[in-house]
């Protein structure tokens, strides 16, 4: 091998016109990602690139795809250590290179020790600007807005952070489609007023005005996850909401017990297969207080609840609060919208939405957002 | 981490039921993969598992897909080096999982310093039978067949690995579409006589008898490449030939200059634009020769000479050294197939036909195929 | 020409075996076909075929297409008169043909010298059974389920038979994905309480208990139209009801004046471009009240409210108006589908739904319904 | 009904900007439509327009497609007879409207009864210029041409008119994609030297030259289909010849009587199922010779042998037709074009190429074509 004599180490914080995508602390050195599609981006001119990353989990470990030029190249899984990994060498060094590297897979609020790193790069190039997108869209979900089952064979049953996809992902694709960049907050299994299996604080509302709240463990406090995000640095155009699938999923659960005070929470059907009507004003509630918090970070983006991807049940019961909340407040700029439902053409692993689902998805979605926006 | 105890070293000899793809030295401890579409396979019930790499370049580094139960989940550059890889953790031990490990990037006939092997396995589980696929199918192209230009986006020039895939590729769609394992014999800018630029001595022909005899230097000499390859331990039923389209860059390119000898070769065009017919049937006569050396070597396959995807100009030529063939030898199981050609909407990185024209360019010989194995 | 001499005159009372599709007032001699998608069908094992059809207007004629096994093989316009049309001939007359006969253009109601019969069959063969379907599907909606736009060029402008279509029409389409048999109740630019230009009259609900009660006239009223239907001969499965978009259209129009009381009835928006709320009510309530008559004559029905191939405004109204009438009813067998919505892509002629929109939106609405059917 | 008192007749001599497409012996009063896709084409600025037809046939009855602003809206039978035919009616008389008549069968070489011509067209508004196409194609062929099985079910076995189709054709498509006009030249069953059951009669060649010699009886004369074709006011920038595909057929087929000399003429396989050397060989010259007269007659053309679509068993035979006739020639502006095969998911009816097939066959033509033309 000829080592190129021509490197140079920049911290991220040394890295001019870095642009970092998705919620974090601020902090650049070294620069943490805590949810999927979450990314650091440049533009260089250089013939070779590395960055030097950091993982750590208990359990399940981070994954990366890289994208060159919006084209992804490589995804890789991030065994445990600090050490480099080469993006690109070998390159025209006179071509500027969009680079992107994104966090595959969500934030684990399974695994305290699950955390993600970017600490520098080293190039033998420079770096010039990267232009900046007309539009900001944020996407708030579960499994499904996760990716989770993009990537993997229909029988793949395992839960494990290499089914999920940041990038063969409806929340990517529609953000692609229309030239925005946009930030994702989701959790496998999470809803809005409690988990797939009635966990009331399994929930995303509550969280939502950290950093990135759902994780635990003092290394993640460390990193500051459950700072205050700064909502004022980066308000979205659109809130995308995809939520209900797993409150609906609570009402065909058992109940679960709290193991400090023994308290049960249980979402209930009626004997003939119904939803308890005090159960499902419950979720009702839920969607409308959360409706308000998100008014309230963010002022003047349209908002979206947009749901459909495993059925609609949930439909009428999100039509009741988002109708409260508006009639409430007067707010003008919320609505529903309802995404396709997989089929077992567009089935992806573990019974969750493949690629071809997350792609007619985008195309709905991206169709509407663009009425909204009127682009 | 909790570090998995139960985690167990096996060389590759030591990997009961391995399937190795590929031609290779026979050699297991390590296994040089040569060619793009290479790769090792193992079934293994298992909840964890890691392959130790060799990776070694002067330039041109190689590049690996891993695919699960069928399906790509990761895909990464080897650095210089030799370590370990994960390729899964965190899953049911009990479930068996099909691992292959595939090259995804052509030998490298411009790089003597280029190599890439396995050595070992790293797992807590045990290895099971891999089934045997019904039949065999040997690809010999250039770099459509190398999948040149199917990663990246369309404005990418440079010539480097990252650009290329065996996965996303019509050799590997069209085995799969027919279950057949396969063989890919392929090099960018080789043609039947010579290279694009005239050079005789990038032919494909020349160096088809050996294990990887395009390859140069003295570690490719150390690993085996330039044994006689073993065409008995691995009879195809399909021999599918994907040249001509460098032959048609020789006719309008320079001519090549012999450094030692002074001697230049150069295919000529007629002033009207035509081929010159002395030139023209020197190509010929490499497409006849060729078809001799692979009956030679492959007593019972089916030989489809399949051309087109980038145009059709030399097909005139084809069809006249394979019916000349056919002539002579009485061979009646040797045919022309004209594959699809790239469109705007198809087009790949580097001018090359992307993932959109291997798929149907997979569809339509899969049918040519099945009508001719009469599957 | 040979006269085929072996060719029969049956009246429709003398076909065995007979199916009449769409609603009728039960006559046979003729059968008179009001809306589109009603049809005339019978299995037949003969060589030639010809039906005896009549046709009136003043301004708009009908139109048929003509299936045979299921494919359209012919499509016309029926100008006015009584006289044969030549359905097959020169066929082998051993084997069995099915043949429907089909209105391919809605009732029209703007037009009381519209009617459509048929009167006879000549055939050289005999009439077999038609195998019955397991379901039973009616759709109600407004141009959208007419099918208005399918056909002609996206430049069309006029507001005639011709653009219309039974056949490449999402009702047509999701009744054979699911092996039904179907009807049509439709009209163009009418709603649930008024027409796009706030005609009060112009509502599917007010006659929806008739025959065909949106006709007029006295040729109508001899044809039957004005008739009670008779809902217990036919008891559908599903009733799918796409209404709401001309109810939509009555807010952005101006009032529609009564010639008579010189009364004027408009929907209004609110100074800020939302719906007043008064009048977004009376639109709630008339859902509501819809779904009240619908349920009194289909009793076992699943109700579906589809919407949204013109876009969704009306929906958050729909869904109260839905979630009412549940509410007070008990009702389980009522939902709300969102319908995928027109694009650039899949729009057809007169800014109306094409072929590709009713083909999506008909995917969906299948997979929704074989959801409930549970099949 | 209202008559519409404004209509007023013109004899197609009448017709001002009158555009006939196919072949025809200049006669305008009436005109005779002998081939496949060849039809009456005008702009007219009027709100109603019928046609006057006349068929006659003693077994194959003519069918016609309408195509308002390029798009089909009707396709019928043409029983026999001399009759009106309403095209359109109630729109606006102020818009100019694109009208083609277009005959939607083959000629009838089986059918010397068999006719179909268009005197007069009644209209109430004015004729306005045609826009000429650029490029003008021919097209030659055997049933995969005259659209055999492109309408009708798959199941359908009967040879009728019926299952024709000159709209949804690969001729159709190609001439629309590259804004060409074009004629058709096909007959089912025929090839270069003979028919499927080895008639040597039945080849396109021999009658080239005719307006439309392969017709017969005293009513096909009368019409002057056996005059000599005017090529001089007609030359074609491209002319496509998919024909082989009978005269493979001929080699598995029973040899064909002479019923006055008694002479059975029939191409041979020998014992091993290859093709009988000398046959191919005349199969070859056939080829060879109808080059050379569709050179004659069409002087600057680019000529394609385009052949594929149901199967590719006499491409060899081909390639070395067309060599020995370039080689003899020095004719540069022919060569041979492979059209992708049928399958299984694009079938049609009569185990013939479906609509997808043919647009297959389009999309892969086309691009074929752009090249040459260097569009």
């Amino acid at each position: 091998m000829h080592k190129n004599e021509a490197l140079q180490t920049y911290p991220c914080s040394g890295i001019e016109h870095l642009k970092v995508h998705g919620r974090t602390t601020g902090c650049l050195d070294p620069v943490t990602l805590f949810w999927t599609g979450s990314a650091v981006e440049f533009n260089v001119k250089a013939s070779e690139l590395w960055i030097e990353v950091e993982s750590g989990y208990d359990q399940y470990e981070p994954w990366i795809s890289i994208l060159i030029n919006s084209v992804p190249v490589s995804r890789q899984m991030l065994t445990a250590g600090r050490y480099w990994v080469c993006v690109f060498r070998g390159m025209n060094e006179n071509a500027v290179k969009n680079v992107r590297i994104v966090k595959d897979v969500q934030a684990m609020s399974g695994d305290p020790g699950c955390y993600m790193q970017i600490h520098a790069v080293k190039t033998d190039g420079e770096f010039v600007p990267v232009e900046a997108k007309p539009y900001k869209f944020e996407f708030i979900g579960d499994s499904i807005t996760s990716g989770e089952g993009v990537v993997g064979a229909k029988s793949e049953e395992d839960w494990i952070p290499m089914w999920f996809s940041a990038i063969h992902n409806y929340t990517a694709m529609t953000a692609d489609a229309l030239n925005a960049e946009y930030r994702v907050i989701s959790q496998s299994g999470w809803g809005v007023l409690t988990s797939w299996d009635n966990n009331p604080h399994a929930n995303l509302p509550d969280t939502y005005e950290q950093v990135c709240g759902l994780l635990a463990g003092a290394k993640n406090t460390a990193l500051g996850a459950f700072s205050a995000n700064d909502f004022d640095s980066w308000q979205p155009d659109v809130v995308v909401v995809n939520l209900g699938t797993n409150d609906d999923g609570a009402f065909h659960s058992p109940g679960w017990q709290d193991e400090v005070s023994g308290k049960i929470h249980n979402q209930r059907l009626n004997d003939d297969g119904t939803y308890n009507e005090a159960d499902l004003a419950a979720f009702e509630l839920a969607v409308e207080k959360f409706l308000l918090k998100l008014r309230t970070n963010n002022k003047t983006a349209h908002i979206i609840w947009a749901y459909g991807m495993l059925g609609i049940p949930m439909m009428p019961a999100i039509h009741r609060g988002v109708d409260r909340y508006a009639k409430r407040t007067g707010d003008k700029k919320v609505s529903v919208f309802q995404l396709p439902n997989m089929t077992n053409e567009t089935i992806g692993a573990r019974s969750h939405p493949g690629v071809l689902d997350h792609k007619q998805a985008a195309q709905e979605l991206t169709g509407y957002i663009q009425g909204i926006l009127a682009i």
